[in-house]
Parts: C-alpha cells; sequence; structure tokens
C-alpha cells in the first residue's frame, strides 16, 4: 500500500477505531491466544470493551508462531477494516538462544558479533510471529546501583553510539520486508532513563539541558540514524516533566530536531503513571498530555480509549494530531509487509529449524565468550587440564545464567559451568558442590564445599547475583556480593589453595571481599544459553580473554557514580598544582574505579610503541592520522582492543579528560606486531556549547591510545579554523 | 563620601591601582602583618609587587586589633590615595566564642538564636577589627558524604532561606557602620556548590535551571534581599562552566535577575582554577572570563594583576568594567565607614571585653543546647544525679569539638564532655576513659574502658569524627562512624548495661553499629566552645532536647541522595496501584532515610490534634489559615517545632511530596495544650514551571502539619484562580 492508500485507511476509518489503533493490549486480552482472551486482575480493571480489542493496533509480548498466527486470525475476523495486528515483545539478548546480557556484549567491543547476535534473535523471532522488539536499549549508565544496567552497552556515548547501530543493524537487516528474517527495532528509552536518581529504578533524572545532548541523546540519535523504525519513552521525567508527557523532548527535540517520523510507543503503563507523577490529574489529562507530546501507542493503560475521543469532541484535541499518529502505526504495518501478509514470518516449521539452532548457540557461545572480562590473574589462569578442580558455589551448576530479559529463554536449556568442566575435564577429577545459597549459608555446605576441595588443586568459585538481583526494579544500594557468598569466600580461603573467582552478574559490583582474597577474577556477566561452554573455554585457555570493562567498577558504593569521561574540576587531585588537602578527594578511598573503563586482561601481553601523529595540527579539511605499533609480547595469540581517546584541553565549556573517539579490535599471534591507525577528522572534536551549539574550537587536544582508557600512551595536536 | 566623590576617586585612580584594588591577598603579604610581609612558598610563587600590595583592595584572614591596625596603618602609609584595605576573613559560626557548625544551628529551628549568634561574631569580629565575614554559607546539601555540609543548614530551600536571612542579620545589623558590633556578610557559594557530584568537594555541579533556580537559587536570595553586602563564587561548574567565569550565571542571574550590585569575589584560587577545569587555557583567558562573568575580587591568584592592564590594552576589556569593579568595592568601604575612620571598629581594650565575654559562652552554651538532636531514647535519658556514670570515648575529654571553620577557636578553651559531667556530678561516681582514638583502637583501651566501666549504672559513649574529617575537602565515601569506634561499641555492648551514644561529627551519619546497638543515640554535632556544658545539660534533662534535623540521615550510603522534598516518581513504592516488584525502590533497604527531614525526640510528648483549615479553598487575595492544638502529654515542659509542609498534587510539572512553608517552634507545660495557627498565601504555592516563569497553578494541594516531615495530619484545600 503506498502512502496515498494508507492515508485513505486512516479516513475510512472511525475515530473509535483509530483510537484503538494506538492502544496496545497484552496477549491475554486477544480471543486467539491460548488463553482465549480470559482477563483477570489489573487487566480487567483498565475496563477495555470488546470492540476496543478487536480494533487495537498492537499486541505486547505474543510469540510462537502458532498462538501469533491465531491471533492476527482471530482479529482480523472481527476487523472491520482487515487491519492486522502489530506483534511488539521485549526479545533484548536473545529470542531463545540467550546471548550474554547488553552490557556483557558491550564488553565484548566487538560490533560485528552484537549485530550478528540481533540478527539471530530476529531469526528467531520473526519465525515465531514477532514484528517488532523493544530493544536496543541504549541509555548510558553511570550507576551500578540501577538494576537496568545490565541491559546497557554502558557508560560511554560512542561505545553505545556504536552498539546502537550495530544492534538496530542487525534485527532490521536493509530491508523489513524480509520477512523470516529482520524485525523492527525500537530504541529505548527516550531519554536519559540511565541517570535515575539514586541508581533507584523510575527515580527522578534532572540534568542540564547540555549535559542530555552531550552524553545522554547521541546513543539514540545513532540508532535513529541507523533506520530504527520506533522509539519508547522513558519511565522518567526529564526538565521535570515525565517523558511521556514531554512536548519540548518529544516534538521539539525527538521529532523535529532529529528528524524521527517513526511510531513513538509509552513504556508500560507510563501514560497513566502521569497522575503518581504529579503532571496529570486524571487520566484525561495524561491522554491529552501524552498525544500531545507526540506519543503515537499507549501501552497496557487506557487513558487514549477513555478520554481521546471526549478530548477531540471537546477541541482539547486536533483530530489531525490522531491521524498522523494512526498513519504512522499503518505505514509501520505496511514496512512489516504486514498488509500483504498479516502472518509475516509466523512459520512453525521454520520456528523448529530455526530457533536454538546448533548455529546460534555456536554464536551465543562466540559471544560469550568475548564479553567474560578478566579482572585479575595471579599466574593462576588458564587452567590446565591435568589439575584437580573443585567447582564450588552457587552458580556451580546454575542455569541462572541467562540473565533479566530473557523470558523466553530456558534455564534448563543453559549449559551450567558444572556442564561445561565436564565438556573439557579429561583425566583430572572434578568436584562440585554449592557452597552456599546466592543469600544464605550453612555451616553444612561449608563443610562440604570443603570435603569437596580436599583433593582439589585449585578451587573454582562460581558466585553472583541471581537474576532476579538485577533488571527492571532490580536495585541494590550495597552492590557487594551477598554476604553468605563473601563468607564463603572466606572460609574456603583458609584451605591455603588457589582460588579463581567466576561472576555472575548484571552490574559491576564492589569487589571487597572478593579481589584481594582470590588470585583470579573472572567477570562472566549473565553469559546466556551457552555460558558454562564458554566460560571454560576461557578458563582453559581454549579461548583467550579479550572483553574490556564497558562500565567502570566502583572501589565501592560511596564512590558513585564513577566513569572514566568525568570533567577535571579546579583542584584536580595529582595536578602540579595540587594542595595536599585541598584537592576534590575522598579521605578514606582513592578516586579512580577499581577497574576503569575498557580495562580487561588477557592470557597474553600486548605493548605498544611508537605513537605517531600525521602532523601536529589539523583542520577542518585535513585530517589527523595516528598510528602506533601493538606487539603481542607474550607467548600465545590474542585480541587486544586498541583504544583512542582524546581530551580537549581548554573549552568553552568543560570537557572530559578523555573521549572514546575510536577503537580497533586486533588479533596478533605472539611475537606478532601490527601498526594501528585511526582518522581523526574535526567533526570527531565538536561538543555541546553552553548555547548548545554543537561545534568544534581550535586550540590544544590530546590524544590517547591504549588498552584501556588509563594506561595510555599520549601526543597533543592543535586544531586550526 | 557620597557616591559622586567615590566615583571621582576612581578616576583619580591609575589602572594598575585599579587592578590591584580588585585583588585580595592574605594577610603574610602585608608589612604591618606580624610575620612583616615576608612571603614564601607558593604566595611568594604569585609574584605579587610591592606596588601591588601597597595598592592591594583587601586583606584576607587577618584578625586581632592590634594587628589589623598595624596592617592597615602601614598600608596607608604606602597607599598614594589613601584608600583603606578592607579586612575579610572566614568568621563562619562564631569568632573566638564558637557556636555550633551550621547545620547544627539549623537543627536549632531557631532564627533569634542564630541571628544572636551572628551577631555575636560581629561583635567579637569587628572588635578584632574585621571588616567582612566569608559567611552565611547557604548551600543547599543532599549528600553527606560532601565534608561541607557541616557549613550549611540542610537540605530545604525553605528553612535555608530563613537561617541565611537571620545570618545576614545579625552580622549586618541595620547600620554597617555601626563599626563595634556589625560586619558586612558575604554568601555563599554562588551557586549550588552543595551540588558536588558523588559528595566530592570541588567536584562538578550539573543540573536543570529549573532545578537550579527552584532548589538551590532561593536561599542566596533570601540573604541579597535581607542586604547581604557581598557574594562569593563557587569553586563548581554551573551549566558546564566554572561559576567564577560564568557570565550567565553572575551577569544575568545574579545581577541583572536578583538586582545583586554589591561586591562579587572568588573564592580562594577560582579563578587561575579555571585553568585545571578547562575553560581558559592561561591566567590571561581565566581573567577576561572571570571579569567578564562580573568578579569584582580576585582571591588569592594574580591573572587580574598580570593581564588585565594587557587585556585593557588590545581592547579585550573594556576598562569601564574595571572601574564598575572598583567603585563597588570603594562603596562597601564606604558603607563600613572605612574612609571616616579606617581602623573602623578594631580595639583592643573592646577586644579584650567582648571577645569569649561570658554573656557570649552562654548565648553558645544555648545554642548548642537548641542544636543537638535527640535521634533514640529507649528510656535511659535523661540521666539521674544518682547514676554512676562511665564516660568512655575518644571525645570524652576532647576540645575537638569546636569543628571546622573555626580557626580563630581555641580547643583549650572548649568545655570538654568530661567538664561538663563534673560540672553535674554530685555524690555519684565518674570514670572516664578513651576507649579508642578516632580510628584506632588498641586491647589495653577496650580493657581500661571495660574496668572504667565496672561500677557504672550507665555507659555514656562520646564519639564521632574528628574535625578533619569533615569541612573543606573533608569527604568521605564511607560515612559510617570509623571501624575503631564501632568496635568499642561492640565491646562495651557485652557488659550489659545500658549505653548512650553521643555523637560529634559533621555530617549526618550512616548509623549501622550504633542506633540499634546503644539504647539513646543524642547527635551533638560539633557544639562549639560550650559543648560539654550544653550536652551534659541535655543528658541530665536540665534542657530538654529540641533539636530537629535539617538533613535526613540516610540509611547508608548507598542510599545517597536521600531528601524529604523528593518527586514522586510515576511508580511510587506503596501507592495504591504499586506492584510488588515494579515499583521504584531499592531490594536491599527501604526507601525511607533512618531519620527523617525534621525529626529529633524530646524528654516528653506532644500530641496533635484538630487540624482546622479556615475554608476548602483559597485564591490570590483569599488566604488560607490553618489550625491545630499541640499538646504536651509527657510530664516535663519542652520545645515543639510544629512544621506546615504543602504539596502541589498536580503541577505543570513535577513537584515534591512535600515542602515546607513554616514552622513554629512553641514551648509547652506539662499537660499544656496551645492553638498553632498558620497562614498560607498564593506566593507560597508558586514555582518555577518548565518555561521558568514562577507561578502557582489552580488545582488541589494537601497541606501536612506534624513534628516532622514523616508523622503529619493532613488536609487538601484547593487554589482557585
Amino acid at each position: 500500500m503506498n502512502e496515498q492508500k494508507l492515508a485513505s485507511l486512516v479516513n475510512e476509518m472511525t475515530l473509535d477505531e483509530k483510537i484503538a489503533q494506538l492502544t496496545q493490549l497484552a496477549t491475554p486480552f486477544f480471543k486467539g491466544a491460548s488463553d482465549g482472551g480470559q482477563i483477570t486482575g489489573p487487566m480487567a480493571e483498565m475496563g477495555i470493551s470488546d470492540e476496543t480489542i478487536g480494533n487495537a493496533g498492537s499486541v505486547l509480548g505474543a510469540s510462537g508462531a502458532k498462538e501469533v498466527k491465531n491471533i492476527q486470525r482471530k482479529h482480523l475476523e472481527d476487523n472491520r477494516l482487515g487491519i492486522p495486528l502489530l506483534v511488539m515483545s521485549d526479545i533484548v539478548h536473545g529470542y531463545k538462544t540467550i546471548f550474554p546480557v547488553p552490557l556483557a556484549i558491550g564488553c565484548s567491543w566487538d560490533l560485528e558479533l552484537a549485530e550478528k547476535s540481533a540478527e539471530i534473535a530476529a531469526r528467531e523471532a520473526s519465525a515465531s510471529g514477532v514484528h517488532v522488539t523493544f530493544a536496543p536499549m541504549v541509555d548510558l549508565v553511570r550507576d551500578p546501583r540501577w538494576g537496568r544496567v545490565m541491559e546497557s552497552t554502558g557508560e560511554d556515548p560512542y561505545l553505545n553510539s556504536e552498539f546502537a547501530r550495530a544492534f538496530v543493524r542487525g534485527f532490521q537487516g536493509d530491508d523489513l520486508t524480509n520477512e523470516t528474517n529482520r524485525v523492527a527495532a525500537c530504541v529505548k528509552h527516550f531519554a536519559a532513563y540511565g541517570a535515575a536518581e539514586g541508581g533507584r529504578d523510575y527515580n527522578t533524572v534532572d540534568m542540564s539541558e547540555r549535559e542530555l545532548r552531550e552524553s545522554y541523546l547521541p546513543a539514540y540519535k545513532a540508532a535513529l540514524d541507523e533506520g530504527c523504525e520506533m522509539v519508547m519513552t522513558a519511565f522518567n521525567t526529564v526538565f521535570g516533566i515525565p517523558a511521556t508527557g514531554n512536548k519540548k523532548l518529544m516534538r521539539s527535540i525527538l521529532r523535529e530536531e532529529m528528524g524521527f517520523d517513526g511510531v513513538l510507543i509509552s513504556d508500560w503503563g507510563a501514560v497513566k503513571e502521569m497522575i503518581p507523577h504529579g503532571v496529570a490529574e486524571d487520566e484525561k489529562e495524561a491522554a491529552l498530555k501524552a498525544l500531545t507530546a507526540g506519543v503515537d501507542i499507549e501501552m497496557m493503560t487506557a487513558a487514549y480509549v477513555r478520554y481521546l475521543k471526549v478530548l477531540v469532541e471537546e477541541s482539547q484535541v486536533d483530530e489531525a494530531l490522531i491521524d498522523e499518529a494512526v498513519l504512522r502505526i499503518l505505514t509501520l504495518k505496511e514496512k512489516l509487509g504486514l498488509f500483504e501478509n498479516p502472518y509475516r514470518g509466523a512459520d512453525e516449521e521454520l520456528e523448529k529449524e530455526v530457533v536454538m539452532s546448533s548455529a546460534h548457540r555456536e554464536a551465543a557461545r562466540e559471544l560469550a565468550g568475548k564479553s567474560a572480562v578478566l579482572l585479575k590473574n595471579e599466574g593462576v589462569l588458564p587452567l590446565r587440564k591435568e589439575q584437580n578442580i573443585a567447582l564450588i558455589g552457587p552458580f556451580a551448576d546454575s542455569g541462572d545464567i541467562l540473565g533479566p530479559w530473557s523470558w523466553l529463554g530456558s534455564k534448563e536449556d543453559a549449559v551450567t559451568v558444572k556442564e561445561g568442566f565436564l565438556q573439557k575435564i579429561d583425566g583430572a577429577k572434578l568436584t562440585v558442590s554449592g557452597g552456599s545459597d546466592i543469600e544464605t549459608i550453612s555451616e553444612e555446605q561449608i563443610q562440604e564445599a570443603l570435603e569437596s576441595a580436599r583433593d582439589a588443586d585449585i578451587i573454582v568459585l562460581a558466585l553472583g547475583e541471581d537474576s532476579e538481583m538485577s533488571g527492571e526494579a532490580g536495585c541494590r544500594a550495597d552492590i557487594r556480593l551477598p554476604e553468605a557468598q563473601l563468607e564463603l569466600i572466606q572460609r574456603m580461603k583458609q584451605l591455603g589453595k588457589p582460588i579463581v573467582s567466576v561472576l555472575f552478574n548484571g552490574r559491576p559490583l564492589d569487589l571487597h571481599g572478593v579481589w584481594d582474597e582470590t588470585d583470579a577474577v573472572l567477570e562472566a556477566w549473565y553469559p546466556g544459553t551457552e555460558g558454562g561452554a564458554a566460560i571454560t573455554d576461557l578458563l582453559y585457555g581454549d579461548v583467550n580473554p579479550s572483553g574490556r570493562l564497558a562500565m567502570s567498577f566502583p572501589y565501592s558504593a560511596g564512590q558513585i557514580p564513577v566513569y572514566y569521561n568525568h570533567y577535571n574540576t579546579g583542584r584536580p587531585k595529582g595536578a602540579p598544582d595540587a594542595q595536599e588537602r585541598y584537592v576534590s578527594q575522598y579521605l578514606d578511598i582513592p578516586n579512580s574505579p577499581l577497574f576503569p573503563f575498557g580495562y580487561g586482561l588477557s592470557y597474553t601481553e600486548f605493548t605498544y610503541s611508537g605513537m605517531k601523529l600525521s602532523s601536529e595540527k589539523m583542520t577542518c579539511d585535513q585530517p589527523l592520522n595516528l598510528t602506533l605499533t601493538v606487539t603481542n609480547s607474550g607467548t600465545v595469540a590474542g585480541e587486544e582492543v586498541v583504544q583512542l581517546y582524546v581530551r580537549d584541553v581548554s573549552g568553552e565549556v568543560v570537557r572530559p579528560l578523555k573521549e572514546l573517539k575510536a577503537f580497533e579490535k586486533i588479533c596478533l599471534e605472539p611475537g606478532e606486531s601490527k601498526e594501528v591507525g585511526f582518522t581523526l577528522i574535526e567533526e570527531q572534536l565538536r561538543y555541546h556549547h553552553s548555547d548548545l551549539s554543537f561545534r568544534s574550537d581550535r586550540g590544544t587536544f590530546i590524544a590517547y591510545i591504549g588498552g584501556n582508557s588509563r594506561d595510555v600512551m599520549e601526543a597533543s595536536f592543535k586544531l586550526e579554523k
């Protein structure tokens, strides 16, 4: 259907039909659902009529080819104009083949594999009838208390932007009508949800507009530039107004400035939540504000259904606004090919073939291997095949390694660490014991663990947070491992044997009680379906660790927020003029995080040398080339992430001490050297000035290159204009 | 000298003389100083010429009638035009008679005594030759990690504003020519220094302009409305630009909008610190930016002296800007009467008479008694005269109870807790032991403490932070008592005797290890010169505790920031619609602070009843009267702080759950009842909208009245417009 036909279709619709099109309901509302449209509890209280359900524009959380086809068929039977439903679901890091959580993927610095993971998720999802996924989440995060940091790719605007693009490419590809391989993406949460105060989910966000534009908006913009079809609103306030009712944010910034003309959907219940937020007295005002702000689809509350018609009748809402919203939704349906084939990719046979295929599992294993970050290794890793291993801890044989937002994944399908070891072990002895539960420990468990470690050459502790401890609403004020597990470490330590900690969790942790106490620390995150296999690949050195932190590990919760791209202050610690006391510091802990952004160890070592700039100056027309040589000075092959940072020494506003501008992941054989080159152009030196203009200034810059954000070589240059 | 004569004087000055007038140097630079103008170290590196010193406009940190007169005399001998020096010092909570730290004074909710404390400080300071004090500090604070929270009156814009006014009235009175009683005040730190990120001093501040205006600016404005003569810039950035070079903040907001035409001074070194901040390439650019922003006096760096002349010659700076700054400084000198009497109040005889007079000490004792906050009391307080007391802890006999910013106070002059007890004890036995040092503890100390408590009926632990652990640059990531003292509590607890904790510190602490472990907790803050006397007045019930927290005590550092006047979010915990998991909360700790704003116990109890509103609605012309009855339902007389909060249920932007609008401190005899009345007018319901306009909206409001911000009665009303 072309644009004109879609517009005619809008014209044919009654106002009620249009409003229903703007409403998204969960699967249980629909006749074709497995429970046959029986609504109970809060959903029943929404008071949605059969007529609205029959005209609803989209369904939330449906999956499985058979059920989706059933829902669509029944829906079309009732729908006067034959407008198919859009099927949307949260396919965040895999459909059934679960990849590592996005924060872990961020640590891979591997855009190709990230794209591939999204493509695989899209393939499984589209064969299962899904049309749109509520991903990628690209919120910049600086507070590990927040449970949803696991869903982001970290603290850097550039790295987040690159991953945003990769995920959108992976989900959408070039052609959305590719019905068995692609789904539409929905970037979220617009905007700045990651800055929830106190790291408490849904909490207030407040920042200057300049900071919003400089640090938080780039990744959403990158997703849109990549053609992302949809945007989801954030739960939080921006400039004092909830994002979902924020006209400046949505109409001025998102639509006018960023040029987004796709579908804007509220997050779950966010329209009605303007009432507790205190910017709407009732659902009617909430509906008015959301539509005025430009929200096309209301998810799971009924403010539009109940009040948009009255608002039109009272001339508070121009029906043209509703028409625009409907047209955007119909346009997306058309792009997805739903008018031609409302069942799109849904295909039970194909579904069986592709979902959890061995190729998909292999990709998940590969990405999990690239995502884990080796934080410490005092000569105990890799393990040797002849070593007797005592595998201990609540994650020793747990399938709870998929992480939050993996609702279609099955813990039973996950390869546990124990199963990973069983694939590797050959002749040596493996004992496995729980040691503790996640948050409790008994003397019996400890004794069993001590006994199991009696003949071991080395102890591997599989520790962490259960998946409920992060994710949405999964916020913790204390970000250490639970006490029970810290006690387990203490007790195991008394054996005097080397200990390797493998950590399964969704946030940077305060590693007190772990990093000093154990000989190696491997941050495995939630590695997904093939987690146990990937982790033992790494432990035995079949894969050399190459993950690099996408988010700083704070020294303690009292140091939050800590992130590499901060400002210098007027009294930086350690500066030449710095006085001993009167500098910006804590008296009791360092300013630096325990592990900085970009950090991660390998089983080999890389040395950097010969950093050269093509010139001491660059101009708008004359880029700067930076080269240096990286050498694998160890004895095994390995991958290194070569990172380019830039500092603008003096700006019109304060500028970060370092900003990631480019990176390259290279693989080097033992003894091999490689020249790595980067090109910097003037555009990369632009920033938001106090008048919000985005431009560069002449002056001095410092380029830093290194294997993490702390340990770098440097050279300065000038931008001349 | 009238305005015209001052302008003529400016015309007579050479450019060099004018620039020197804009420069403030520390005491050692001046010939008349006790060390005779011998400059060493960093001060020597400033490269200040004798000519500049001879023409400098002001001196920093001088005190003592004899020395100040000497400095002024020598200065006038050298000064071609006979322009006297301004003498400025940090007289923050007392000159030599030290009052409680400002955060403690905030907890008194006693504006009259606060004003009196400032008046006493002004009297001692002016007799000692000081003309201007760098106080009050009115930065709104929400992060107890920050060392300077002790210098603020807390987390509430209204309470801070009232104290700002009281302090300015106390310092300045009605007539600055009252040379033996008054000094000019300098409100600081403009603006929003209290919001330093991570509670790390000097760190980045970022917030929306709306939040700045709504929460942070009111207290500075209140000080200016009260006639405060000077303003000091903040070290931090505002909207990405250091306050000291921030033209929008200083020219547009402070001077144009707020109408401030007094002297604006940089904080120590803050002009040059624009270089490390990264907004000035060198001192020349720093000088240009500071003067352009409107900074009249550069404190302790030499950018003006070195570069303003060149900048004028290069036409980058209009000399008229310099003239304006000089005129403002000369005008202040005239207001202080310095042209008539350059020695002003400096008088050795008067100094001896007033400084540390018994009346002053008595006022300090009274205010300390009103500032301490009783947080817990399980029936152990007040102490009874017949009880044998074991006084234990590093603050048992310490004079380090004056707190930061009391550089002229002497620890030797302070009444220690032991001395306080000796004044009270009568027949019963008092034993005193250290128990531990601030951060270390030995078994010997513990045994001595245990031994000292053998015959005691009750143990009083005097614990806390030494004064270096807070104040400027005194930031702590861990805000618990030091481990050594927590261990002391544990060991003393084993005796099974009742324990009273008295805490000496400068910030709200995480009271884990204290509040559950001991039977009573009295937050003494740093109570000042008469601290020990005031605290034992309270412990024995000679004074009934009436202090109420001006800043929330967080449950733990992981809860920061926590403050009563926060927003509701869209998913508040405990709301009728709230789901169990998907609400704004931490999984591991409550959302509420351990002790909320406004909280504090008494030895009696107060009951609230019969809250009545004069009407269910108010208008712009028709105020609302609120009344209720407070009854002392206990057995001793006591003071209660009756607090009125208002919530704007629905605004154009989100509105705090509660906002303090008024309070009244009342004293009730046992059994006595009193009707307390408040009047609300429309002006009090105004707030900053998204377009920054300050106005009220029609709609529903809730009034809350109670003895703290948590435990309140409520009634709703409507504003009609």
